[in-house]
């Protein structure tokens, strides 16, 4: 056996993989994966972008690029993101290879091995993986519908030994569904300040909010910009343009960002400069804001589609909250129960979740269920939800 | 200041971010850079190639893929590498975003801070930059004409603390630009049997040779395929298609590649799918045999004219040889100087190049410096080596 290192050695084979692997299969409807449907992708809209270019920045797509991004792809972003109040100017701004590689960066960053961080529970599948792979100690926080439980919050922060840092995803969060209250983000920003912890604020799913009434919560933690925190915020293409293009951003403050530059130098060198030059002309254009726009309601049409089929399927006892917006619903059901065996008689059924512990960093807690609704038709949802009831009464009764 | 973590505390701004602005620099004729030439890149071919995918594929490119790589890429370029000779199916494939990234996980795999790794002195900087960053303790073994100095490596591979692997990049070394023979790789192969020492074998110019007296040299070690050594082999689309779509490979035996594998999920969950479906499109279509073709012959002319250049203008006390392939001449002045100074003074001139210390794990033996003739005109170069060797001079007498 080669001699691994001691990180490496306690890495096991992932929940990820094995999702991935389920949600791949034709013969089942998956509810499993956090992917945008194909169908959704402005295939025609780049294609006519690219053919479009000039042969310099044709040339320049092949070849590398300075490490924190392409200059035009940096300040077309800028503008991007200071439309949100993003305090771009103040910090400084780097294009990631995804956002998975911002939260590998950071934790890189941060986290020597044995190092305690914090996150939410239930917490994103790709921030448990890359704060274990840095050898974080994961001390995850419950979220209720409004945010993060401030009371752990508290306590947490008041330890001699502060964590390196506190991860959360307070908009469409991946897996709850739920959109922080300003009053939790208003009672958070207060218990970080000054206490020496770096937050790191996932905003991956944003822009994708489905009603107006909502949108005053979207405003970043890092737009409120509050004094006595170190905020890192992330964002990502992946669900405003393509996965596939692998760009994602992280806007941190400058002695943060000096750090993750060296990192990423020896990580990959650059992000890929052909889907810098994508996004780029993607922004540029004008086509992102109609685009999101797009999707947004599609999102939202989808949501509702599982909303009714979840109302007139699922037991009572089965607590869950109609999307704000995103790509999930969290089903929790009673005390005590597993929802493992409930996902064994649902692939039997044709249809497939992923369970609750994939997303418990200490990969015990059972008893939820993600169900997302990004990847399916209305006439998928409205066969395969019934299969989960039928799944979920055939356990807990 | 942000409470970093120990690796990332002792990291500093590194050479690489230097040398990529100096190489950007319009004024200044640059053989610093180690990137291929804008007007080489394939543009109208991968253009052609995109346009003519079928509307399932154009949509992959914007999904995510699996880890290991998209299938179809994984199948096309295994039939790549088995016409080398390479035992694919012994093995596992897995594709990197750039082989930087490939480096960057292989350190990861085998290193915890302190742990001794072995490389060539001098050694490509984007490898000192990933196995410093997961805290190695890299000892550099200087290599000559023919290869790495086996003595010292018996020694290494004697020691009772064997080395946690060996890093070498046998063909048209960077920055050495040296060309391994078969005996040296011979007993290379002989000294590290059985010794518990995976070797990295990093084959990112494969293909540049410039005449087929040398091609026998090629054969990989991972080809030869000997008893006893883990063998880690490294490729990198950057030099045969373009860097900008960060798209390397890695191809390990399979315990090691299983370790990798999570690396990876967690570092940046997939590379780019629109690179890999450009990539596969450009194999597939047969028109990577011939534009690497074009490319060599190109490179080769470049060679020819620096060479040319370097006979005409330098002082006869700087040692060098003629290129076999690859994108470097490496220069070593007499024992004692410093290519330091004459670097200033290039620059003053008109001209650039690195210095030798750039690529010494130690950052310090410096009467060495590495000049590139992939990205000049023959105008540039005839203009720019007397420039350098006018620095050499003043400097050196």
């Amino acid at each position: 056996m080669p001699r691994f290192s001691a990180s490496v050695s306690a890495l096991r084979s992932s929940a990820i993989r094995e999702l991935m692997s389920l949600a791949s299969r034709p013969d089942i409807i998956s509810f499993a994966g956090g992917m945008p449907g194909n169908e959704l992708f402005p295939v025609e809209a780049v294609e006519e972008l690219l053919g479009g270019l000039d042969l310099k920045t044709k040339q320049a797509a092949f070849q590398y690029g300075p490490t924190p991004g392409l200059p035009s792809l940096l300040e077309s972003l800028s503008g991007f993101l200071e439309q949100k109040g993003l305090p771009v100017q103040k910090n400084r701004l780097m294009i990631t290879t995804g956002s998975q590689q911002g939260l590998s960066i950071l934790a890189k960053a941060f986290v020597d091995p044995g190092d305690r961080v914090l996150t939410e529970y239930p917490c994103f599948i790709g921030a448990i993986a890359a704060f274990r792979s840095a050898g974080a100690e994961i001390r995850s926080i419950p979220v209720d519908n409004e945010g993060l439980d401030i009371a752990i919050l508290q306590e947490e922060a008041a330890r001699p030994d502060p964590a390196k840092f506190l991860y959360i995803t307070p908009y469409f969060h991946n897996p709850a569904g739920i959109l922080y209250s300003s009053e939790r983000k208003q009672k958070l920003i207060e218990t970080l300040q000054g206490r020496d912890i770096p937050l790191i604020e996932d905003d991956a799913y944003a822009g994708l909010w489905f009603h107006e009434e909502y949108r005053e919560r979207l405003k970043p933690i890092k737009a409120i910009d509050p004094d006595g925190i170190d905020v890192c915020y992330m964002g990502s293409f992946s669900k405003i343009l393509g996965p596939g293009l692998r760009l994602g951003w992280l806007l941190a403050p400058p002695a943060i960002y000096e750090k993750c530059e060296l990192i990423k130098q020896s990580a990959d060198a650059c992000s890929p400069s052909f889907s810098q030059v994508i996004a780029d002309a993607f922004i540029r254009s004008g086509r992102i804001g109609p685009y999101i726009t797009s999707v947004r309601q599609e999102y939202r049409r989808r949501a509702a589609c599982m909303t009714t089929a979840l109302r007139n399927h699922l037991p009572e006892y089965v607590r869950w909250s109609e999307p704000r917006g995103g790509f999930y619903i969290w089903l929790t059901l009673p005390e005590g129960s597993d929802s493992t065996p409930i996902l064994k008689l649902a692939i039997d059924g044709g249809a497939v979740f992923v369970t609750g512990n994939t997303f418990d960093p200490e990969g015990k807690r059972n008893n939820t269920m993600r169900l997302s609704y990004c990847n399916n038709t209305p006439e998928e949802i409205e066969r395969g939800i019934p299969i989960i009831a039928r799944a979920i009464r055939d356990v807990c009764g």
